[in-house]
């Protein structure tokens, strides 16, 4: 393909991106696919000769679209959001035009000066503390692709500075704290180290956030047992219900000792934008006593996927981890120290020029826009919660966390029904009415279980969604609600007593 | 940004990616800033409003791009090439539109399906074994961000199989075998993962490739002193030079034991795409003893960065190192095992839709375009090859590999001088040379070390380079090796005997 090729099918793109957007809520939110449309449908081969560009592209509306489940749809309320917005999609495409890895300053200089200025803005719209900024020559931020990867840094970066204090600790004897709430990512980075994990017990009544006095008895236990507990991630917005860990009293807990705190808000972050968040979301004890911090643009932050911000207290904490340089990576401003060279702050070598989209969405939305979006956004989610407190069949399983609604069918029956639901009778109903709005094309609902109940997640945060968009999604789960309730009824009556 | 806004705002992106490319060639390879010129060129803080698009897009034209090393310009030969596509944009593009995380097949069944189908397409443009391809349903392949975490993720598999091969070993005692010249991959996953690495011994006589007796020895000397050697990363094409790995005689040292063999063939493997350099790439050997491949597209496969390929012999080594699935990550056709979940086929959860690019490029360029790609990278790098040893003042450090040459100076000396050059005169010699080539902005070339030798490697690959390219920058060389002669020879003859 030529430039002027390009250009044909550059505008094409463009065009058909809008119609995309135009028809996005036409189409139905998840995919309707049944596995193996695709392999069916394609070649067994690459084509021996190059196809025209108009099949190719036309095959993308024809066979890929219909596979695409749409996040940007505005009723999609599954897993968590991937907000992107046009600012960010176009930073990705001026970044794929020069194409380059970036992974030392030399390699190109723009991408790594861009990034240490926008995770520098970043920081301050979050309001963390000047020891978080790259200018501080001391903390920093980098881009990494995943919350997963950067807790998997982090704790890479807390196990070599707890060895380092400590040498001659086992391996095996190394321990990663989680809670029973955390993100797979503390399973999977214990998995991909070989280091063993702990999940700590949350309790309902404190809605799922981890205690202080839990973490000190766990301490306690593991080092009689001669374990060295070395990091713990601590939570912002759990996955399945947005519980927050209390990060003042488990800060309080870890004072002085060698235990890496490192700070998961990988959803919920975004709310530090807003002054009226910071306190819920803790921003305080992070600056206080986080060691790093993960937000991930690309979840509900404007920025098109993948865009994971994280933070660490002390770079050299980092780079003393995951510094390699062999000759042909030398340069001379990198052996001068002069500048930042992000590969020794990352798991891979090279990496995409990701600061670009989050410079462009920054830019163009102003603090301010950020800020009204994510207020927009727990609006919309409070206004969800106020329907669901008006209904009798629905009730919350933990309090409703920023845009983030977790709930299932808990009915109301009359005196003297000889329906006495059992917990395993309440998930058979909740997880029946689950697979309901699965089956409807207009919406999007994922499903957790906390504490052995299966609940349903009602995520906010999709750039198009409005108020409307809540209306129609209460309809239709008030209506399946109905028919489940009535099949559930049936059965639990025809049960011999 | 409203739909029409992005309509405005695409086009214009599209044609200034088209006047980019239009003037690439009178733009310097290698940017031309000075550190800490961005910082200083933008505000402290992301704006409180928002700005309008224009200034913002405008500001990447003035601020961005002079910061950016080219790696599309035809007179880029440092590194190794990031070979982007018109084709590999769009794709990115697309991918971007829809911007979805795909951890999942039901996150969108196409992201998965396509992944599937297109790295089945790419092990037989390959030519890799049937056991390789997804169909198999026993290997398989998926698209890692980069050659590190490829690398990463099959070292975990192997220490996941070794482990509960031989339980009881303790981590202490695994080993990595890489050699020294393996990439800083080696290096870096065994800094992550914690774990000792061993870099074997490999000679200038046999091109720097490992030889079976070497990685034999190794393995006899490791297991006296109880340790547990559990993988070889085996480099097809080192980034220092070019070197292979004996495969057929590792193959042969490591066959009924435990070891897994990872083949990095993240530069040259796309030369597996021409049958008369199957051979050299030892193909017969990647399929009879690799239990995992790595091949980069955005290296020299046409594809934007990023899009490592990733093949393993037994995708269940795999996904038992790697699987987890809470709750809220169940899906019906995960749970019956009709359907591959790629998150735990890798480090993190969420994933890009790397596929469509790769899609796009095999469809328009046609396995024969692909090949005749590679191949014409070849030839220009055998004609700039004869053009080295054609020239009295050069030397061949290694023999040339593929499209990358390793050269240095090497002057002639006339009998009776009393220049008698010792290996560190050589070395400052190249030192200079290069460090002039490097204030020329039409050309990038990269240095390395082997064997303590300094040397110049010459890399070919970017997708608009042609003869006359090659003609310039040997004409550029000579002129810089001129006057970087002079002043050795009178440095050297300033030296009082």
């Amino acid at each position: 393909m030529d430039i002027e090729q390009f250009r044909k099918a550059g505008y094409q793109a463009i065009d058909r991106i809008c119609d995309y957007f135009y028809s996005l809520e036409k189409r139905p939110v998840a995919s309707q696919v049944q596995p193996g449309y695709l392999r069916e449908a394609l070649p067994d081969s690459a084509p021996e000769q190059g196809e025209e560009w108009d099949t190719i592209a036309d095959d993308y509306q024809k066979l890929i679209l219909p596979g695409i489940t749409h996040w940007q749809h505005p009723s999609f309320f599954a897993y968590f959001p991937t907000a992107s917005t046009f600012e960010g999609l176009l930073g990705d495409l001026y970044a794929s035009s020069t194409s380059n890895p970036g992974f030392n300053w030399n390699s190109s200089p723009a991408c790594t000066e861009l990034e240490a200025v926008v995770m520098d803005w970043s920081a301050k719209l979050f309001g963390l503390g000047d020891h978080f900024l790259n200018s501080s020559e001391i903390g920093g931020g980098v881009i990494q692709t995943t919350a997963s990867d950067s807790a998997l840094v982090a704790i890479v970066a807390a196990r070599s500075a707890y060895t380092k204090k400590h040498p001659g600790v086992k391996h095996e004897d190394l321990i990663i704290y989680t809670t029973t709430q955390t993100h797979s990512l503390g399973t999977k980075a214990a998995l991909v180290l070989g280091l063993q994990c702990r999940a700590l017990q949350v309790k309902a009544e404190d809605e799922f956030g981890l205690r202080g006095d839990t973490l000190k008895q766990a301490i306690e236990e593991d080092t009689k047992q001669g374990k060295h507990p070395f990091v713990i991630i601590a939570t912002i917005g759990t996955t399945s219900s947005g519980a927050i860990d209390r990060l003042n009293e488990i800060g309080e807990v870890v004072k002085g000792s060698s235990l890496w705190v490192h700070v998961d808000a990988a959803w919920a972050g975004v709310t530090l934008s807003c002054p009226e968040f910071r306190d819920i979301a803790q921003l305080d004890y992070i600056n206080k006593y986080g060691d790093s911090l993960c937000v991930n643009f690309h979840k509900w932050g404007l920025v098109n996927f993948d865009a994971s911000a994280f933070w660490v207290r002390d770079r050299k904490l980092l780079t003393d981890a995951l510094d390699i340089t062999p000759e042909y990576l030398r340069t001379k401003h990198g052996d001068a120290g002069t500048v930042i060279d992000y590969r020794n702050w990352h798991l891979a070598l090279g990496r995409r020029f990701r600061s670009l989209k989050i410079w462009f969405v920054l830019r163009s939305f102003g603090q301010e826009g950020f800020r009204n979006y994510i207020r927009k956004s727990v609006a919309l989610n409070n206004y969800f919660v106020s329907l669901v407190k008006q209904s009798p069949s629905f009730s919350f399983v933990t309090k409703p966390s920023f845009a983030l609604t977790v709930f299932r069918l808990t009915p109301q029956l009359h005196e003297g029904s000889k329906i006495s639901p059992t917990q395993e009778s309440l998930n058979d109903l909740n997880r029946e009415f689950h697979n309901r709005t699965l089956t409807r094309p207009e919406i999007l609902l994922t499903q957790t279980v906390i504490d052995g109940v299966f609940c349903i997640r009602f995520a906010v945060g999709a750039e198009r969604t409005t108020k409307e968009h809540i209306d129609k999604a209460w309809a239709l789960i008030q209506e399946e609600a109905e028919v489940a309730l009535g099949i559930w009824a049936k059965k639990a009556v025809s049960v011999p007593n």
